[in-house]
């Protein structure tokens, strides 16, 4: 029988009766003549329930007993579900990442997974079970219970589906892949497919549906990824390679990111040794700078603008303050209230002109842009807020979003 | 440094204020020159909440799925114990059973332990660390996850001293052990020491504070016992071999069971094998018949009368119903509302009349006896429940417990 990998996310799973209904699905596509690998997360608020108890205690609580703690999450879960299977008369098992060999390296909270044995898995299907498999979870190489992080149950699906060489199915509250995500556009299109490259610059984009090592992993496996909505049976959107029967549009999908701030350094001297000293001394606090655009020197003196994550803006400042006391003094502007917008299109690798086409779309619209960075399938710009709406919307209408 | 096993149950640390204060208590311990070994239950009313969310899927949740459940209780309150240790400067490093190799054999749900290894804890303790110990779970010979069974956790606790050679101290929300429940009876005495042996024969016959099969452990590996308060510094009741300076009073102990249901069967052959059929019948079930007594028979037929748990009577009443159907018929009463009152003392063995000079206490106040049944150490009677006041009454003053 074919095995198909299906990851269930919190909001699936948030209640009892929710875990029962999950359950029903995977016997009706069980008796379709399907082996089944289920990957759940956490019950709904779960994980923000135990890291809040953690933060009453500590500030700074070690990532250790995090990942120890965090990973109850997951357990709690498979054992309900696989209670939901079995008393509906599907055998079921579950397994915790620990338990399934789920080998992680790097660090706790954030580790990767390095390795993953199909043993235990093809054993148990070999056994006519359905096997239930806590996402999220692993262990490193001293035994130790390990966590991946954001959006890591998507990438132990992907991983798991990757090993037994089956597609995956993420099921989720969202019905499938959108030009743009409806909260924000009503009216955009929801994919019937999309490439992984895409796919990947979406979710790195502010795409918040899949996270992009899910994705990352997915591409390099050549996995065949589903995204769909959790009840009913409305087709959702498939990731996979792009082939020929796939459009190569020129903008495929437009992210909106809301979560990044800028800073603006002026008086800086023209000297690429400065510049990369003040950006490494920032990213010693592992904060991430995204775009940064620098203007030509005057009086051999330059402006430079980057964005990064909003939460580490106090850091940063603190960074760039100290460095005004003790190598030389600049001033600067921070702006926390910015749009990032980008657009995303494997079309573009072929079709020229599309950023200058988008600038006359920004211009047209008296939108003023901060920040441009380009890439081979994705042009991001960084504008003000209360432009997003009429950016999002006239974009749209040109490109048929 | 010598090695000393604590251990808080889920009343000690059902919240996170109390879970400081715990971590607080280990402070100033280890500040004493102590390598600790803590095990510790799930928090206040986890495991019920967790059950429960399993009863509401199912009837009967299969045992394998609801010990990975119940599992994820002490995982949390390892993890937030050892935050709260780090977060104090105590260096602390928690495990799970499965991390930490306690073999267990038995079934799910009631798992026996049947190995420990210390190497992970003499490691942890050798770096400096206090080591954290998920009480009540264990794995099995097929890495399954399992748990212990009620009082699980004092199990893992006394097991861990066993290992290591050294004290266990259990602390828990009454100040040690007394010759009568304080609630039951306000003036008991709390006992300074008490043998294995009666403490043993206490908490088989009702006395709750430490699960049987902890104490036969402690018994087994002379492990010395301390139960004790969970704040403050009042001295606990230590349990230990009978030793010289341990007065061997006759009566210890007085322990009270309103948990258990009688029955007496009228009218049956007088016949062994038919007798032991009946009882056969019922243990399939697994229910555990206590107190037995027979009359002497009249026209060749008796009575029999035993006591079982009131939560096991509708079972063996089907039992009855059936036999009596198939086999053949015979009257019988059950009584859900008795009182088992048992009385304990190393001294008994060296004592003779204890019986009867109970037998007198109990007929000068006029409290009749349904049933009553002798071993070395101990005796105890089926009474009513009207008469329980009036028994502990008198007899505590007679034997000045």
């Amino acid at each position: 029988m074919p095995i198909v990998v299906q990851k269930y996310g919190g909001s699936s799973i948030e209640t009892i009766e929710k875990i029962r209904s999950v359950a029903n699905r995977i016997s009706e596509r069980r008796k379709k003549g399907y082996e089944m690998v289920i990957v759940v997360s956490a019950m709904g608020k779960t994980t923000d329930y135990l890291i809040d108890m953690a933060y009453q205690i500590s500030d700074s609580p070690i990532e250790r007993e995090m990942d120890v703690l965090m990973a109850t999450g997951e357990q709690v879960s498979i054992s309900l579900l696989s209670i939901a299977l079995n008393e509906i008369g599907i055998e079921a098992v579950s397994y915790t990442g620990p338990q399934l060999g789920i080998k992680t390296e790097g660090y706790h909270t954030k580790a990767r997974i390095a390795e993953i044995s199909d043993d235990i898995i093809l054993d148990a299907i070999s056994n006519g079970k359905v096997v239930i498999v806590a996402g999220f979870q692993g262990v490193n190489e001293n035994n130790e219970i390990t966590t991946l992080g954001r959006g890591g149950s998507d990438t132990t699906a992907v991983a798991i589906a990757a090993k037994l060489g089956c597609p995956c199915e993420i099921y989720t509250d969202v019905d499938g892949i959108y030009t743009i995500d409806p909260r924000l556009y009503p009216s955009a299109k929801k994919l019937e497919t999309i490439s992984y490259e895409e796919m990947l610059e979406l979710a790195s984009s502010g795409a918040g549906v899949l996270h992009p090592r899910s994705i990352e992993l997915a591409e390099i496996y050549k996995v065949p990824l589903t995204v769909a909505l959790n009840v009913g049976n409305i087709k959702g959107t498939v990731i996979k390679e792009l082939d020929k029967t796939m459009e190569k549009t020129a903008i495929t999908g437009l992210a909106v990111d809301n979560n990044e701030a800028m800073i603006t350094l002026n008086g800086v001297p023209h000297n690429i040794k400065i510049i990369a000293d003040i950006f490494a001394k920032i990213a010693e606090l592992d904060i991430n700078i995204d775009m940064i655009s620098q203007t030509t020197p005057v009086n051999k003196l330059v402006s430079i603008s980057f964005t990064l994550p909003k939460n580490d803006l106090t850091q940063a400042i603190d960074v760039l303050e100290k460095y005004k006391e003790e190598i030389f003094t600049f001033s600067y502007e921070t702006f926390d209230n910015i749009t990032k917008l980008s657009v995303i299109g494997i079309g573009m690798k072929s079709q020229s002109g599309v950023a200058s086409k988008m600038f006359n779309i920004l211009a047209d619209n008296d939108i003023p842009v901060h920040i441009i960075t380009t890439s081979e399938i994705k042009i991001s710009y960084v504008i003000n807020p209360e432009d997003q709406q009429k950016a999002i919307e006239s974009i749209a209408r040109e490109y048929n979003l």
